[in-house]
């Protein structure tokens, strides 16, 4: 899934763990979401066009509301990247995301920064940034001040 | 600006990191900017509606870009958030922007995720990710699966 991508030994466990939160997403699977975020409260969850979700519980219960409603996900990866700094690492991405549910299905396209922060060993996903890509234009002009 | 914090010391350095970054926005000052950033290739900067910007000499440009053709920057910030693990913390917020160029007036609200690594001691500012709220609509339901 993650291409072009030469990790060191750090970041291939990191991209182990990224892995995973991706095959319980595409499982509609809560008990392996749950092995894979951190159980804090200052964890963090923006999905496209939604208001930020904060807090491990919140977090888990919508990831219950998606999955109940949602018949299948698939997703697709493109320009993956992963760096570590110590207990903190960070994986940046384009998604393609397609889902399934009884009103039909839907696309999605957001460039993604999942951060990982490792406890007792274990790379958790702390913090999800989603921004949906619906209009962008290339880099490198001056319109916008943010 | 950051109201409703009650952070812990080492957040605080974080915080005024973070105010410093702001201001520096606000003045147009590059050489300001200069001294915020994390000055290595990994660091990278989403603006609402454009394609990501990786590394700190490109990010440089960028900001470059935006102060030569911008007349004037106000950001006002709501919602803020400081976490800080170890080496790394994140600055959550919502900002409000309003900028003025030869075109005339535009504003943006996004929600923000900066993300700060300390080198040697210094809070710097290392990732930005933002996404445009126009469009949210309320946590709780179940109708995206990201």
């Amino acid at each position: 899934m993650a291409a072009q991508l030469q990790p060191e030994s750090n970041e291939q466990d990191v991209l182990e763990a990224n892995q995973a939160f991706y095959e319980a997403l595409q499982s509609l699977d809560l008990a392996q979401m749950e092995e894979i975020w951190l159980h804090e409260d200052w964890v963090g969850c923006l999905r496209p066009g939604w208001e930020l979700i904060m807090s491990w519980q919140d977090v888990r219960e919508s990831w219950a509301n998606i999955f109940r409603s949602t018949g299948q996900v698939r997703v697709g990866i493109s320009r993956a990247w992963v760096h570590g700094e110590g207990e903190t690492a960070w994986f940046r991405c384009i998604e393609n995301a397609t889902a399934a549910s009884q009103e039909g299905f839907s696309t999605t396209v957001v460039e993604v920064t999942n951060t990982f922060v490792r406890r007792h060993g274990r790379w958790r996903l702390a913090h999800r940034h989603t921004t949906s890509l619906a209009g962008r234009v290339p880099s490198g002009t001056s319109l916008s001040v943010q």
